[in-house]
């Protein structure tokens, strides 16, 4: 083993993709001491993808002063990655789940803070900027953001206004000429891994507004909002996100940031994918791990484990998944150029109990599998390197 | 992959070996069509153990009428192994527990059968008998099986009789000298995987006879009459059974076997290994693979496991445990001579679910490990083949 890529997502609820990446290399480099180990934590573009991002590149943190989930100031950050050419911004950083906790109020809760730091990012003069839309409290449809970027949202009596979730409705006219122009000379990405459009019963506002806080009557409020939103943004810019794929991410943000920002919607792994130039990385790789909670058939379309397996095995590199569980269908992923997966779960016991021993169990895993490894078996097998592919 | 040994103890309460080793066998065959794959499915003495042998071995089955547990003419049956000098007798076959079900009385039920069948193969010309003490309904202490062969137990009144469970107290005089001379001339090796002394807290009526339907008043009973025993076969006998580790395998047939028939106890791993000629076996052998339903620091003693990895790791061979359950402490097997061990549990799930799901989840973890044995690594980490042994 010269050169081990290790690029698991987080285990739901148990451990992050940073604590895998951890404990896989500590196993690993005892081991295997002369191999080079590159981590790669992989970040959903919820909370700690900034974190993530800067552990897997480099680069440093910038601290900024702004507007949180309900208006009031806070001290957000993002991430400005080394070469100084692409910032990292977390939507959650400002205006997520947990920041809002105890006072949950989607209809309220606004993104103002998210343009706020894409100003302050635009400002450091970055070329480009990743959005991770992950883990909103909100569900304004990103109209906070561009508030905060120079976009006018006006009422019927023509009074500007910063809409949120509950005043979604209100919008009359929306003026962008305002917009900084700054943010209108780089390139957003959105890491975006729900295919909802804006509205409607499978959209933003009744998929993720109830954990979010809203009642069943909220919900419908909500979806009217996004409904309307969507309505003057054709309208007004002459721009149709309605049945945006992806729109519906982090409370109607995706089509807000489509919208106002040109941003492109992408899976959260194939943005890391590309920035961490991972087609040229893997060269010289002997093995690729990577991993997430539970690999299943869903786990074929925009998720971690496919979208390395597809990239290594154009080079026929071999990619072992750890994962929490390996659900029904999941066989599927050998196609997606998986070569072996294996359950972290040692013993037969429930999620309730065995959650809690996720790390000490991931660390027998990687124990058991480097020990296999390190016997060393010749490729003799009809499975061989880079046979299924 | 040029050979394949599958060599793995049964899964209790889900998979017999058998089953485990056909699983193995067959997607093993599926990744390499062209390596030699060589089943020992491992009984442990028990019900199943002459089917075991013979699956393992070749051989054939022979059918005789005796007397069962309690005393009843049945047909039961015992090995013969290729070559004939070698026969393979299960005490189950004639007096296991789940004959004796829905009547269960350790104090009535006789070995009788089990002295008939050791006939049977004596008369048959072989050298050696090979007996299995597992899954025994008895606490006789082998008295039914020595009486069948000739021995003479009598009471104060001198009369002769036939010692079960409840009547070892009354034995006052043993006579050796009518033991079927056929039985002197061979030997006898009686697997034994329990340490357990005859009689005593730790002896067999304490341990064994609850879940042979024994109440507090039978136990205490049962544990007077093996000590009995033990004190007449000193007396008589001249041997000393009293703290023999394994006496108490079986009902105290352990001691009995040993008193009455110079049977040499030996865990039941190493009989087999040696049966099978396993060192031999291993000869230009890539890979063996065990298993057992949970390995745990208990495994190091007279298991399966243990056994098979000490044998092989002489020759540097790997090997690979597949089980139910890692337990707390299993890493110790590694100093044995194990060199991975996975859990073939794919799901958190409790034992009352996955125990169902055992079947499918040996072969997605096989399916798994011969994808990843198929994919080939060169042995260069710190744990290669051989370094740790």
């Amino acid at each position: 083993m010269k050169k081990i890529i290790l690029i698991p997502d987080s285990f739901k609820g148990t451990m992050s993709s940073e604590t895998v990446c951890r404990i896989m290399s500590g196993v690993l480099q005892a081991h295997f001491p002369d191999a080079e180990l590159v981590s790669i934590p992989v970040a959903d573009g919820g909370e700690g993808s900034v974190d993530c991002f800067l552990c897997a590149l480099g680069g440093k943190k910038k601290y900024v002063q702004v507007h949180g989930v309900f208006g009031e100031p806070m001290q957000s950050c993002y991430g400005v990655l080394p070469g100084g050419k692409t910032a990292v911004v977390e939507l959650a950083a400002c205006a997520g789940l947990p920041l809002a906790k105890d006072r949950l109020n989607p209809g309220k809760a606004t993104t103002y803070g998210v343009g706020e730091l894409l100003l302050a990012a635009a400002e450091d003069g970055v070329e480009q900027i990743i959005l991770g839309l992950g883990g909103s409290a909100t569900n304004d449809g990103g109209c906070g953001a561009a508030a905060a970027a120079g976009v006018v949202f006006r009422n019927k009596d023509g009074r500007s206004f910063v809409p949120t979730g509950d005043t979604l409705a209100e919008i009359d006219r929306i003026d962008c000429s305002g917009l900084n122009p700054l943010l209108r000379k780089l390139s957003i990405t959105a890491m975006c891994d729900v295919d909802s459009p804006p509205f409607g019963e499978t959209g933003a506002a009744y998929i993720f507004a109830p954990q979010k806080g809203a009642d069943r009557e909220a919900v419908i409020r909500l979806d009217q909002g996004l409904r309307h939103l969507c309505k003057k943004i054709a309208e007004e810019l002459g721009t149709d996100v309605s049945g945006l794929p992806g729109g519906g991410a982090a409370g109607g943000a995706g089509a807000g940031m489509h919208a106002f920002f040109h941003a492109q919607l992408k899976p959260g792994i194939e943005t890391i994918l590309d920035l961490t130039n991972f087609d040229f990385c893997l060269t010289g790789t002997d093995l690729v791990l990577t991993g997430e909670g539970q690999i299943d058939g869903q786990s074929l379309r925009g998720k971690v484990v496919a979208g390395v397996a597809r990239r290594a095995a154009k080079q026929q590199i071999p990619v072992v998944a750890v994962v929490g569980s390996i659900a029904d269908g999941a066989e599927e992923i050998y196609e997606q150029g998986v070569t072996a997966m294996f359950s972290i779960n040692t013993k037969a016991m429930d999620f309730s109990q065995s959650r809690w021993e996720s790390e000490k169990n991931l660390k027998i895993t990687m124990e058991n599998l480097s020990r296999l490894l390190s016997a060393g078996f010749q490729h003799t097998g009809r499975t061989a390197k880079g046979k299924e592919r």
